[in-house]
């Protein structure tokens, strides 16, 4: 850091699961006064956060478009897979820290809620101990899921579990049989899988899929009225107990 | 209804964990709008949802507080506590259906988010088959908690379990032996419950204590750190997996 520069702070900010106005008002006001603006997209998108954030992104702004590497010729379950992952992570924090050490505040935007299943945990994970970070929670793809399909999630004494449809389907089916409630992300290819987990644990008949939540082509409907392939951004539901009224 | 008049439409809004600039753009916006506003409260407090609403709700609006009954002479597992309940409920219910019926849009305030734990699900339940209804989702508790101590949660294939501190201890040390990454609500009178769940469990030493989460007392410290009564607003964090970098 330059002598007497006072290094910037990192804002981690949630901008929900699509609908711009669900973005909360503290992020939308950080967005609309940060200098340098940074967020992760696939190599061939622009980037879901930055759709969202749309015009509140300053003209004058700095951005850092952190496009994940190519990874489809290495197996998630390789090693190498979590080296290259890691070294792409550590560039895009230097990236960050470099804007920082200059003495200029930085956001990165983020899908959802920032810690839960985020990408840019990666990056505080990193910079956390040398710099000044805030972190604005932002309204969860599942929230935004339950609202829009309308769907009471979790009552009394319920447990809710959050589960990624990357499990095998034994673990799948075991988390499916105990919990009251359950939220199954991250579908995709996982999707018949994660049918025949819930079929197995006798919760397919309750079970609500629900896709692009809160963006223009949303949609929602039992999950056995549902055919053809999932998107990405999609999610099954499974209310807790009914009927305590 | 009145011959010719259009029912009003209820909103039920998710105000967030206490920080009145993490509601979203549009609860903000609903809240300003609504002719009749309600919330839920104790008998003998203001109200959190409506604390949080502050000075956007309209001067001229009408209110309904729905203060919950004195139930303390009542234990909740007596079935006469459900009954007390269901007819509370029904009351609130009708009020809402009320201004409904004459053609007055109605917003009803929730802490967080309104179909995580929310009493605005009752309501909800009673009225949705007669009345147009939007949800509008609001940041967790959780969200609130886990951004304001900043801790990343959820990593990968993690499986998160929200389980309620109402549970008997020896479920509560089944589901934290189990989740990969765990959030416990409803503390208060439950903590040392919770602390020898947590304990035989062997989560204690990485659970993380998070009071009044984004509210001007917010306070967190290692679990093993803290002493003394949790009050209401209290949650345990137990993150996931770390050292996936
Ligand atoms: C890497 S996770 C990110 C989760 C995000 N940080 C959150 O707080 O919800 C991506 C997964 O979120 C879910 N998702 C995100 N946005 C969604 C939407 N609008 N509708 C349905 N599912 C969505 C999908 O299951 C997707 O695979
Ligand atoms: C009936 S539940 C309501 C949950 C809410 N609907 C949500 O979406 O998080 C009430 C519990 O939420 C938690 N809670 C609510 N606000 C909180 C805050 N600001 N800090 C810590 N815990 C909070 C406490 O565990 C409390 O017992």
């Amino acid at each position: 850091m330059t002598q007497g520069t006072q290094a910037g702070r990192l804002s981690i900010l949630g901008m929900g699961p699509g609908d711009p106005e669900l973005m909360t008002v503290k992020a939308a006001r950080i967005l609309r006064e940060s200098p340098v603006i940074a967020w992760f997209c696939r190599h061939d998108r622009p980037g879901h956060a930055r759709q969202i954030a749309g015009d509140l992104l300053p003209p004058t702004a700095t951005t850092l478009r952190f496009a994940y590497p190519f990874t489809t010729e290495i197996a998630v379950s390789d090693p190498a897979y979590l080296v290259r992952m890691a070294a792409f992570y550590d560039d895009c924090a230097r990236q960050v820290a470099d804007h920082l050490l200059a003495g200029t505040d930085v956001a990165l935007l983020c899908e959802g809620d920032p810690f839960l299943f985020g990408s840019a945990m990666y990056v505080f994970d990193r910079l956390h101990e040398r710099f000044a970070c805030t972190i604005v929670p932002g309204i969860t793809a599942m929230s935004g899921c339950w609202s829009a399909a309308q769907r009471p999630m979790v009552h009394g004494d319920d447990v809710l579990c959050v589960i990624p449809g990357t499990l095998d389907e034994a673990a799948l089916t075991q988390w499916l049989e105990q919990a009251n409630a359950a939220v199954i992300m991250k579908l995709g290819r996982n999707l018949e899988k994660v049918r025949r987990a819930l079929r197995a644990a006798g919760r397919e008949a309750r079970a609500i899929y629900v896709e692009r939540a809160t963006q223009p082509q949303q949609r929602s409907m039992k999950l056995a009225d549902m055919t053809g392939p999932a998107p990405y951004f999609s999610i099954i539901l499974v209310p807790g107990r009914e009927g305590a009224r």
